[in-house]
């Protein structure tokens, strides 16, 4: 298989990206074949290449950073665009971990016999092309590019221009990992322009070649691959996720899941947004709460309730029901009961991950029938909206759609079925 | 709940459009928790007043037949759209046999407990709300309304404005059943105009009340629904389907699977369209092939051999191959042995059913697994592609996607899930 020429001025972004989708395409057909010691092998070798080229790994990381530097980059920026040792060997670990993970390939998902003797299965087999589009953290080039290759996909991968030479560094290092198992290289390419085009090509999916977009970045990112994109995504948007304490919860347990769920860490898509408190819920259940978040450096904006509950409270507008902070921020409101909760959540989430926290038994069935979302816990945190947490070993992203990939995004997330029919010369009759 | 104001005239498409998908997201919130006992009561309400108001729906009918009449639309088409008492009578009985399905809601797919004690259970639910936009045959009406209600969604039905006094006599029927058994009637809307910007709002997704779409017509309305809509399709563009016929396979067995994929009924998408010979099959298995499909009064259009094979047969282009001629037409091409097979398939195939004919397991199993098909079938009729020949009970289409449902569409396939997680205060470590 040829790579495709990636003389960009040559041929220009548009026939690039075609030739990509092509090479990929192609690819596909042998990666979804490819055994599991095959594909192992390959992320093995990928995971010794890392490790070995540290030093040219860490010298294109710091051209990144510089780059950085130089445009007036913020701190939290630079500490996720920064590699070291300790978070290169941390990408060598990821790849080894994926290798440790069952094949999602292969394995017969439903198995039933008709009345006329036909044998129907229903097999996993792998989607086909994945275009991840990403930003900033250097290691999804090599997570996303190994979770497609476990799962028998071809990738494309189109990192973000800040970590362009550090991308370019580790994914060399994977196609090092796919020669050496004898598989094609073309199956995980880095597209190889920063160019904004590129993305949009990928977009309308290269001519049929890529079936699904992943978006890894910020909330701008996502909502401009929902809106052009052309084929499926797997994303969500935000995560505006809620914990409702109702009146029969136990207030230490209570209190420690709210903090863990704001606080455990503010940035992440499972981080709670919303507390929500029954109104019938004894009356120092919401000062108690309130408190422990402010103690902890939380800023708390909330209703008249939570003021009343502690001055430090500021009042939430209409506007903090719908924001994602992901900051030690959190908006809470007294909710008439269980109803309450689930309708505010109907109204103001966005159906990612949400929680309840009660030892009444009926009070929990209903939250957790009712609340619409791909995650919905009992009395526990919402922090645990993860794939690793849910035993998927590593994740691609969490997705908040209906279809297909829902929740957390693991290697059997990345596959479809077929159905495969055994029959004995059966016709249908008339 | 309320109707939406219906009156077009006073408020215009864009608005009556906007009320519909607000009254379907309510009414799914409801239908979504209904029992099974309730929808069933329901289904088989709107089967008795099928029955008792046969007069009505067949009074309603004249008038849409009358209309295609009188703007001279063919036979195959008015036959189509033409009800009878049987037809009527079909119809109630379909709605009894989704009744008699299992409920697809609230299952359990999978439960699984984590070393931190979380127990982690994937459920169906419904997806929401499903937009249908169908053509002409009015039992569409009632079947896709089922379907929908079965598996706990709202459905907003926009059918042709062929059939429009016969659907809304059949939706009458469907309301009384959702009345009858306490549901709301807003969870089987039809769109009460036949003008086309309706069928743009809809593939915009009023607003994100609609989940998915589900086009139910020929290829130039499938084809606008899949390049306009922007929310998830669960449509086939065509079925360009193949049978294969092995140097090992039975000749007899591949002689009457042939005449069946072809000929049993030409017009659905799981008829066989092309016939691909083994080149180094016995010499006398193409002749027999195509004497037996010409003898049947099917038209052959062939490559060389072909023609060669049987002075009837008429050369092929390379459009044929591209062809869903849904007609007693056949391309036929000698190809070389599996590979061969699978390369023409990869080329010109549509993703939808293909079938191989062998006694060879080899063979069988190389076909099985590269032809990226959402259906392969080995030594069975690619006629058999069919939610009720699967034992899925009725379906709704049959989709050619990667994504969530793949294949047959029935009551299971407009499903999605969630995932439930049972705790005991567990918080997440840092």
């Amino acid at each position: 298989m040829n790579r495709p020429d990636r003389t960009i001025e040559a041929v220009g972004t548009a026939e690039l990206m075609r030739q990509m989708g092509q090479a990929a395409r192609a690819a596909s057909r042998e990666i979804a074949l490819a055994t599991l010691a095959q594909k192992n092998e390959a992320l093995l070798a990928a995971s010794k290449a890392i490790r070995s080229s540290s030093s040219a790994i860490l010298a294109a990381n710091s051209k990144d950073v510089e780059a950085a530097r130089i445009r007036g980059t913020t701190g939290a920026f630079i500490d996720r665009l920064t590699l070291n040792d300790s978070r290169i060997a941390a990408i060598g670990r990821s790849l080894e971990e994926i290798a440790a993970l069952k094949d999602p390939v292969g394995s017969v998902l439903a198995k039933w016999q008709r009345p006329n003797g036909l044998v129907i299965e229903r097999v996993r087999v792998p989607l086909g092309v994945i275009g991840i589009i990403y930003e900033s953290r250097p290691n999804v080039t090599a997570d996303a590019g190994a979770l497609c290759l476990k799962s028998g996909n071809a990738a494309i991968l189109r990192g973000g221009s800040e970590s362009q030479h550090s991308s370019r560094a580790i994914h060399a290092c994977l196609v090092e990992g796919l020669k050496a198992a004898g598989l094609p290289e073309t199956a995980i390419q880095l597209v190889p322009t920063t160019d904004r085009e590129a993305v949009g090509h990928m977009l309308k999916g290269l001519d049929g070649a890529i079936d699904v977009i992943v978006p890894r970045g910020g909330k701008s990112l996502v909502a401009r691959v929902q809106e052009e994109a052309r084929v499926p995504v797997f994303a969500h948007l935000e995560g505006i996720c809620h914990t409702y304490v109702d009146k029969d919860a136990d207030l230490e347990m209570a209190r420690e899941i709210v903090l863990n769920a704001k606080l455990r860490r503010t940035g992440i898509c499972g981080a709670t947004e919303t507390l929500l408190v029954d109104r019938a819920a004894p009356e120092h259940y919401l000062p108690v709460l309130v408190k422990a978040l402010l103690d902890a450096g939380c800023a708390v904006r909330g209703d008249e309730a939570t003021q009343q509950a502690d001055s430090r409270a500021t009042p939430a507008t209409e506007e903090d029901w719908a924001t994602e902070y992901l900051d030690a921020i959190i908006s809470v409101k007294l909710v008439d009961g269980v109803g309450g909760a689930i309708d505010h959540i109907a109204r103001y989430g966005s159906q990612h991950t949400d929680a309840i926290v009660t030892n009444n038994a009926t009070a929990a069935e209903e939250f957790l029938r009712r609340v619409d979302s791909a995650i919905v816990l009992h009395n526990a945190s919402t922090q645990f909206a993860d794939g690793g947490e849910f035993g998927f070993g590593a994740e691609i992203g969490i997705a908040t759609g209906k279809m297909h990939a829902r929740g957390p995004v693991g290697v059997e997330q990345l596959t479809s079925f077929k159905y495969v029919v055994h029959g004995a010369g059966q016709v249908r009759p008339v």
